[in-house]
């Protein structure tokens, strides 16, 4: 492990110009996107519903797309020296449209399956303990909510449940109407464009050890600059009621759900630093050959963590919203409070996850951290 | 640490009959027993409202009343072998009934004020936070609660303060009648002849430390086996969940407030063990000349934490309880929703901080742990 933080050979100064055998920047990218670019059009007919699509789930393929276009993203962002800057915005910005449009129908799911998870586990009466038994020392022992048995609670149910799937069904729709715009039509034709050629800057002919590792190390600088920013140590204090009682803000915030959201935000965003540093490794595995694959099942790792924080989030301000509906009944309304503060513990747990994950991170086989 | 571990010279087999300058056990009973009974005493006419009543805040010597009430019981208990069984067994049905008397009003000022305190941090709108430094690494921005500027706090706040003003006046004026009823005069007699001479059974005749150590040592025992029986392994791992999904029932329960017991009671079990524990040290304390301070202040750290548990789940029940009064608004239900789950929280956090402090407890300078 610590062998691995000295400077590996091939971060020592490389040729300035590529050699034979030893691939350009343009090369090693114009492979990744042009792979990326192909999962996409792939994928794109089936979540599109045209007849001309592939078998398989649309849920699947419309996993495959995300994940195309999260990648390409990425690595036009954290590689954008070495791409055609004005052909770079632009393909980003429309890669980011798509991204809002796909990413909101499955956070609805995953939000009110969270809710609902947690709804009945706060009313389970007494049936067998079905949970991981590393986790508890009697594993088989009956369990209960503290809400078992509540009036509320088949109400506080219900009412989440309708009103996730009225938001759902109302971005299906008009989701369907953006996938057959021409708005889409253009950013297939981008993509069909990038499975031929990448437009490249001047620095991708030169070596892409010289080129892209200290642009995948930015990234990594980027995101442990965020993360050591964040109040870890007081994240890393468990049960100190950080996400309930000291939720942070630069100034007086007129609501709750402004603190809240100031709160989370540099959370929200090391989550996507974290993402676009693990996209960077993937770019550069041809050069490391599995050198910071530990750095990598870290990122990974950490990017759960981080998903589960803005799952819990969102899921929080759902309940929260929830609550304010006009003529719910007080025992809905209690029952919603539970879920929220219920929600809001999650958000604690994903920061004291993350607290203890982090330096393991930091202590990993990246060859050279920026920060420490 | 670990050579007070080893059996010290003392805790070997002493003579079985006191010889001159070493006391024997009713020597060191009557010591303390008597020197309890006059605290107990000097404090009674101010409690009880009296003429004769010493300067003094009411509420201080009400204080001491408990300490004495509380020491005398757990003497008794822990050293029954002692003492003429009949006697300290009326004796500790009477000084239990004035226990539960004392206790009931002070519960009912903690309860409150501790909801009241949860509240306020809970609304708090970006006011200078005043936490601890050591909890946090930015302890002079500002801090926000969960539920800032919510509508429902107002009305929460002002129904936990009618119901708990309600419930302690009611308790004041029976408490009143007893603190002047023939029975708590007959037990006052009770403690002035204590004063004088504590009625001993045979084995008060032997050594004190023959006696009183395997007592004390019997009482660390049960406090022990108590704890080891705990889910401390759950408890231990922070953010589990256990006070909220996961209580703890024998069988299927009817509702969550008696499955909501049925998970604290061991707890509340072991607060009373612990107290029992420490109060035999300290009528050991002449034996032991400090050789045990450390499991001494380390019980008074463990009582604290317990005392911490209780009064959170005292409070959370006494949140869920007024979110079933009737014609409240859904606001109001709300955030007596969130506020019952922080308790249960507390009460999760109590646990574990628990956990964490049981082992050095273990490890501390008893001579003889009964249980490793």
């Amino acid at each position: 492990m610590t062998d691995a933080l000295s400077p590996a050979p091939q971060s020592a100064a490389p040729p300035a110009v590529a050699t034979a055998g030893d691939p350009t920047a343009g090369e090693v990218l114009t492979a990744h996107l042009t792979a990326q670019a192909v999962a996409f059009l792939r994928a794109l007919p089936t979540v599109r519903g045209e007849p001309g699509g592939r078998p398989g789930e649309p849920d699947a393929q419309g996993g495959d797309l995300l994940r195309a276009v999260r990648r390409v993203g990425g690595a036009l962002h954290t590689f954008a020296a070495a791409v055609e800057p004005g052909w770079a915005q632009e393909l980003r910005d429309e890669l980011r449209w798509l991204l809002n449009m796909l990413t909101q129908e499955p956070s609805y799911d995953r939000r009110l399956a969270r809710l609902v998870a947690a709804l009945d586990s706060l009313t389970r009466t007494a049936a067998p303990d079905r949970l991981p038994a590393q986790r508890g020392d009697e594993p088989s022992s009956p369990s209960t909510g503290m809400l078992a048995g509540h009036p509320g609670a088949a109400k506080a149910r219900a009412l989440l449940e309708r009103q996730l799937t009225v938001a759902r069904a109302r971005i299906h729709t008009s989701s369907l109407q953006e996938l057959r715009s021409a708005r889409l039509h253009a950013l297939a034709d981008r993509m069909t464009l990038l499975t031929g050629e990448v437009p490249l800057a001047a620095p991708a002919a030169a070596a892409a050890r010289e080129v892209l590792l200290p642009q995948a190390a930015a990234a990594l600088g980027a995101l442990a600059r965020a993360a050591e920013a964040l109040p870890l140590l007081r994240a890393g204090a468990a049960y100190n009621g950080d996400a309930r009682h000291r939720l942070h803000a630069e100034a007086p915030l007129p609501d709750a759900d402004a603190a809240l959201g100031t709160d989370d935000a540099p959370w929200l965003r090391v989550r996507i630093l974290a993402k676009r540093a693990r996209y960077a490794l993937e770019v550069c595995e041809p050069l490391l050959g599995g050198q910071a694959s530990g750095t990598a099942a870290r990122l990974d790792s950490l990017g759960r963590v981080l998903d589960r924080h803005q799952e819990a989030a969102d899921a929080a301000a759902t309940a929260a919203a929830a609550a304010r509906t006009p003529r719910i009944t007080p025992a809905t309304g209690y029952v919603l409070g539970v879920v929220h503060a219920d929600q809001r513990l999650e958000v604690e747990a994903a920061r004291y996850s993350f607290g203890l994950q982090w330096p393991e991170l930091l202590n990993s086989d990246w060859p050279d951290w920026p920060v420490r």
